[in-house]
């Protein structure tokens, strides 16, 4: 049987950018568009032409190659014929293979946003419409409000959607502005227009705000739409748009979505999903959830515990889909709750083979269930990890030793009466039996630790030039400033990797400390297995 | 007509434990069920006594006052009876109301993971209800991977439902455990299983792979069942299990749900859902998601654009629910004008009463706005804003001031050749014109601070004797060590009173002092307001 087509159509770079905290610059839009193309949307909302300046510098070109780039902006104003309107002006006026208008259809807001009459709104979306469709674009139309209108008034919002669709409108879609109804309601609502405007010409836009956006526009699919937006990993104003990552992954591989309709992300990009979604938190400068289904670190992780055992002997009977057909991968976390044979393949996943039998094993095994007792830990803190197993199966001889450190933080009034806080740190090691002894200010003691650990190692300093302290975490693991402290470091360098450390003390400076050394370890002992030792 | 009642199973503290990263002590979970009895959970699963130290301890008492407390563990083992299974002994010696026994009902897990055959595995779930019926014990049995089971082999998952069920079981729990089941195929499958066991008896168990938990569980409920099962904000493996939090809400705000259904969550404890949201958080040492469904600090935020005008005049029509009902509040980006009036509300919550066109006013709103910019997290504490207000709005000379401080913090080999680490803190404080120069030693640098701190403040010195840092979070508002560092301290006192207070700077020595002097003043203030003062 053929299958349908289902249309993306992507809002990032305009609902996306309504996310609080979230302001894109033009730079940051082109790369958001490389990614999406990457993936093979069909649409791509590039902004709001004449709203702000970045978005009308924007589309002073087309900024697509394959997907259509759509502007978005409002329906001409009532009382104003379409040549004499300003927005409808700049919308024409940018560079975009579609224009996206946004109309209300709900009759309370056209009285109380517009001012305008219900037939006043009805004749701005038909004559918006046609002219788009006479400057040679693809029209849409958003209708706001549609769900909460349609409750309020179904014909007047009827009647929206099939202005729309009468004036030439490709698609008119649905939204779920104020996000709050219930995919049950939706596709109830659904099945009703589909009966003014055919399916495969409708489109829903669902918001997260009761953590069911992906399932309200699946449900609306059911029901007949054929185009669907999103946004990447579902930014958005308030709660969220729906996360066209999710929608992607679950309408191409779950046979109850794939059995019937198709999208144009080819299998082949679909194994892009996890990079992209993960290199557009990296544009927007925010750590990727863990959690984030299909593509976060810990979609297809297992605890040790009534799971991982199973878990090793028949992985996939554990995975709703395989990790490797969203370019995921499984995790089983070394955990105090961990057996022998987790063990063994994280450590031969480093590259490190062990006899199950080997005695050395039982040791490293005690030693990481002691450590862990004692606060470590080892399942967000890989480097540690593998710095500690060679440590026990593959001793070799220390880089350099640290003989001391000492670090002082000072506050007191300088000399113009201005409160002043100056951290200093000392760090004495030893390489090769040749002692070095540097000193460092920094911003508070670890800084100052930092800097002044890498400041000279000897024959190592230059190897270590590219080592870069990317996050630092501090948790306290129970109350009181006398508690136990763990500290988790991330670290990368110029090949692109990245390693995570962790060290534990009452004292967070010790804590600290001892992740900045793992850090500097497993460089050196990375270098080495590289061969890009100095 | 007359709501079908819906029971909240809670399992926080059991799935919610295998979250990669998460790991609860004993007081963790005792401050967790404090806030899932505050807000009216049906029943609290503990853990799963027996299988770690943790959760054997937790099980020595009864937990909870309202909610049953539930414990968790595998039916007992093929070929061995009920009195001779290690596992069910423990189960059954763990103090709680219910047991939760978690059964295979995929045939083909029956013969990968526990090696017995069908009917051995269904004598087990027979076996094991009856025995924590005849304890005296309310049994549940949560079948794992039902909904693969059941497409594999309906008749075997119907089996081991319908046991469980005549065996005596309250609850019979369909467990989407690998979390790819769609929406509609839950509904259909729980259709079918409704007509073996009554869906007053049956609840749902979902998880987040597809990001639609909460669409699956109130797809089961629609389907006929009765109980829920999640976790506070959607913890859990993986990606997380259903947030118990989005579907208190939805289930107790969005008519489609609340005009046939009710929940033992009042509105009163629904308007500390925000609260309890964060403040678990809280107890992860995790920044709050601000996208959170009802509870973030965005999910009624509105950025300038589109929408932010006609918001300003008819906020409920772009609200999908009143933010006061969840204990959360409207946030209009582009004016002050609801920030003045939150203020006001705010500051008289204390007794600090102000005009709305009072000048200091506005002072005070510029001030927690450049100091929120630049880190501070007045909404966690409460102690520290209240501070902040009264120096603005009536000002009071100070009780002392801080002179100078200094720590030290120095790791050598100490004369029998093993690494120690000391710190030492010396603090110079002026009370009446008086100098107190105190000098401490403490585990790590910021307790020798606290204990210098509190050494000497004069004649304050016998007021401050019973204050107690319970509790001191550090955060990290951006990556490197050189980055921003928020701590929070709560302190505590012998009248019971709790409080919090913040600090931010690059040090994070510096950021641990403000948090402590603001501990120190507050306690001064309080005690004068409660007339307790020396």
């Amino acid at each position: 049987m053929a299958r349908e087509r289902i249309y993306l159509y992507d809002t990032t770079l305009r609902d996306g950018q309504q996310t609080p905290g979230i302001d894109f610059s033009v730079e940051d839009k082109k790369a958001i568009v490389e990614l999406l193309e990457e993936l093979g949307v069909d649409y791509v909302e590039g902004g709001y032409p004449g709203a702000n300046p970045t978005d009308t510098s924007f589309f002073q070109q087309r900024r697509t190659n394959k997907a259509k780039f759509a502007a978005f902006g409002m329906t001409k104003r009532a009382g104003v014929s379409a040549s004499n309107d300003p927005g409808l002006a700049s919308l024409l006026q940018a560079t975009s293979d579609a224009i996206c208008f946004v109309a209300k259809s709900w009759d309370y807001h056209v009285r109380l946003a517009l001012g305008c009459t219900n037939e006043e709104n009805l004749e701005s979306i038909t004559t918006s419409v046609a002219a788009a469709r006479n400057a040679g674009r693809e029209a849409l139309v958003d209708c706001e409000h549609f769900f909460d209108g349609y409750k309020a008034n179904p014909d007047y919002a009827l009647a929206c959607a099939k202005a729309a669709f009468d004036a030439g409108a490709r698609w008119v879609i649905l939204c779920d502005t104020n996000g709050g109804t219930q995919p049950s309601e939706i596709a109830e609502i659904v099945k009703s227009v589909s009966k003014v405007v055919p399916g495969e010409n409708l489109g829903i836009h669902a918001h997260n705000d009761t953590e069911q956006a992906v399932a309200v526009s699946l449900a609306a699919i059911d029901a007949g739409v054929r185009q669907v937006q999103g946004t990447l990993n579902g930014i958005g104003e308030r709660c969220g748009n729906a996360n066209l990552v999710s929608l992607i992954a679950t309408l191409s591989l779950k046979p109850y979505w794939s059995e019937r309709f198709e999208i144009g992300v080819t299998r082949e990009a679909l194994k892009s999903l996890t990079r992209i979604s993960r290199a557009f938190d990296d544009i927007l400068n925010r750590a990727p959830s863990e959690q984030a289904p299909y593509t976060g670190t810990s979609a297809f992780a297992t605890k040790a515990g009534i799971h991982a055992s199973a878990l090793l002997k028949e992985p996939q009977t554990y995975e709703h889909v395989p990790p490797e057909t969203v370019g995921n991968r499984r995790r089983v976390m070394v955990s105090d709750q961990g057996g022998k044979s987790n063990f063994i393949s994280e450590l031969e996943r480093r590259g490190i083979h062990v006899a199950k039998n080997d005695r050395r094993l039982d040791t490293l095994i005690a030693l990481v269930k002691e450590r862990e007792a004692a606060g470590y830990a080892y399942e967000g803190a890989d480097a540690s990890f593998e710095l500690l197993a060679r440590s026990i199966l593959e001793p070799q001889e220390a880089f350099f030793k640290v003989e001391s450190f000492r670090c002082l933080v000072e506050r007191r009034f300088d000399a113009n009466g201005k409160l002043k806080t100056v951290s200093e740190a000392v760090v004495k090691v030893v390489v090769d039996g040749e002692t070095y002894m540097s000193v460092a200010e920094g911003h508070g003691p670890v800084n100052a630790l930092d800097i002044a650990l890498r400041k000279d190692l000897g024959r190592y300093q230059a190897e270590i030039e590219d080592l870069e302290l990317l996050d630092f975490k501090v948790r306290i693991l129970n109350g009181g400033t006398a508690a136990i402290t763990r500290v988790l470091i991330e670290s990368g360098d110029a090949t692109g990797a990245r390693w995570r450390t962790v060290g534990v003390s009452d004292n967070i400076i010790d804590a600290s400390f001892q992740a900045l050394m793992d850090s500097v370890n497993y460089k050196l002992m990375k270098n080495r297995a590289l061969g890009t030792a100095a």
